[in-house]
């Protein structure tokens, strides 16, 4: 298992992390398989979306917050409810495939790290299995 | 890596994808293992759900558009955020396991190809390690 | 492939089911690798989020219902059309990487039965691949 650190700079952010995750297939030499992009964290998560028009990404920060709104009478009493809501909706972790030393992604994808509690010093862990 | 070919028929619709799913396990021999079944596209997504009743289907269309309007003074000026915050909330891929060479689902279990953007060509990509 | 059984109480539920994995994974000697945690039913889920805190998936619940009520003139006439729903919203399984023959969960992080039309006796299935 490898890692990634991911520092965030505001409470609710998502953050482009291919690039570090390309480097990270390069220099480990991966080949072929499945790597697993692991959120360590309860008010955090993973997801694949468009990496062009950062719009993209207000635009999803946007509208979890108008569906799990920041205050809304919860029971969880840490001032982050909203954030552990926000991290089962969108998952974990995600699956991307590597097939000749490289992630294989769609034209427009990206992987992201979702931030819903920054800003935080946060971990991404990352496993490959080879088939 | 395989690849399915999904063409989609109207914006926004979920495709049954099951059956060309258990033809490229049985046509490959893949025997024992997972199966990761990847939408390498950004305005749509997969999804494991009831088979038997299209109303389902219907239904969880229905409720992702209350949801996430299709109009909503998003920033992304291209007339699909609606179908990007779609696709991170079903998520971009989903696994399957295989076991004697065959999709292990639930009995009510089909996995689907959630089109939020069309009507387009599509490509469902799946990749099998075995284990 | 492995499976838990696991009880459910009411209709909508949230059930740790950590310990049990990692007395599977202990019990199995697997080592290295990544399990999946996959959900056989239509109307359940898997997740992972706080464990600490119970406060946290009362809230996940809370959010649930009011994002996609019980009753909404759905088409599904089973009158569980909301469990669908939800199913397909937290999703079907759920990955977490074994290492030196643990579990590698985030400190806070628990992995969880999502209950959406209990109560029933429901099945958990669990995929090992090593790597």
């Amino acid at each position: 298992m490898k890692f990634l650190t991911v520092p965030t700079s505001t409470r609710i952010e998502i953050v482009d992390i291919t690039d570090k995750l390309r480097e990270m297939v390069k220099n480990n030499g991966w080949s072929e398989g499945i790597v697993t992009v692991y959120c360590p964290h309860t008010t955090a998560a993973i997801t694949i979306n468009e990496a062009a028009d950062p719009d993209v990404r207000a635009d999803i920060l946007e509208t979890l917050n108008k569906l799990v709104p920041y205050n809304d009478n919860y029971a969880h009493i840490e001032g982050n409810a909203d954030a552990h809501i926000k991290s089962s909706l969108v998952g974990s972790s995600q699956q991307v495939i590597i097939e000749h030393g490289r992630l294989v992604l769609g034209t427009w994808q990206g992987v992201f790290f979702c931030e819903f509690d920054g800003p935080r010093q946060r971990k991404v862990y990352v496993k490959f299995v080879s088939g």
